[in-house]
């Protein structure tokens, strides 16, 4: 079992992006339960590493593929088996103007990861928003448009 | 400057609690910010340690002495100057039926805090909460009892 390190939170999460479903098992256990936080259509817990995916498609799909996460410091308690990554994340929803600041198209927090690891792999994950991010994330998440009106997505 | 470690972290918790300011200093900063996450009335950042421990008065006050913080782990990355705890806080609003599970009344989240540190002190700390509790505690940081009246804190 490799040691739990920041660099190791940092590959687990660039495996995800390479498309490789066993480059990805290798920190990601198959059973994983992943939580989004808040309320809204996409929140709460997401089952599997098959459904954690799924997730994913959908924050792609809803961003049009825009979504960018700028990392800050990733924090580990190898005793425990828990890390932390914290990052701040951009993203427009598709469709949207390209210069628009309403939340219902801009998503601009600092939002972090807790990772629960077991025999080097990542058993739990839970988003966390900061500050008021749950709230305006809620509108970004939300299918409306500034002006009422519902989204195709 | 002593080394940031998890004891290290736990002992700044501790030293807020034993009411001597010159124990805090060794490490809080006198200019800390300290963000309540959220929007409601006692949200945002806090100035300075007088603010942070005017909040934490003020916390005292509208839990009745009742908030609870079980420590779950904590992570530290010494060389960036972050720490994080994650815990499960518990409190009762003043006056509360015992037995309430109301969200107006019980306070029950899983929460973290996230303290940058600077030469031996935290100089910045942002609570965050997992899951849907910023939702829940909205309600418990709110004047309304279940039934809508406000009540007098």
């Amino acid at each position: 079992m490799r040691e739990l390190t920041p660099d190791r939170v940092r590959a687990a999460f660039a495996a995800l992006g390479t498309g490789d479903r066993q480059k990805m098992l290798e920190y990601w256990d198959e059973d994983l339960r992943f939580e989004i936080p808040g309320n809204h259509a996409h929140a709460g817990w997401h089952e599997g590493l098959d459904g954690f995916l799924a997730f994913l498609k959908t924050v792609g799909e809803l961003s049009g593929g825009t979504y960018l996460a700028e990392n800050i410091t990733v924090l580990v308690n190898a005793e425990d088996g828990y890390s932390v990554d914290v990052n701040k994340n951009r993203a427009l929803r598709a469709g949207a103007p390209e210069d628009s600041t309403s939340p219902y198209h801009l998503l601009d927090v600092t939002a972090l990861h807790v990772l629960r690891w077991r025999d080097g792999r990542i058993v739990e994950g839970r988003g966390v928003i900061l500050g008021d991010g749950p709230a305006t994330s809620a509108l970004w998440w939300s299918p409306l448009d500034p002006d009422g009106t519902r989204n195709a997505a």
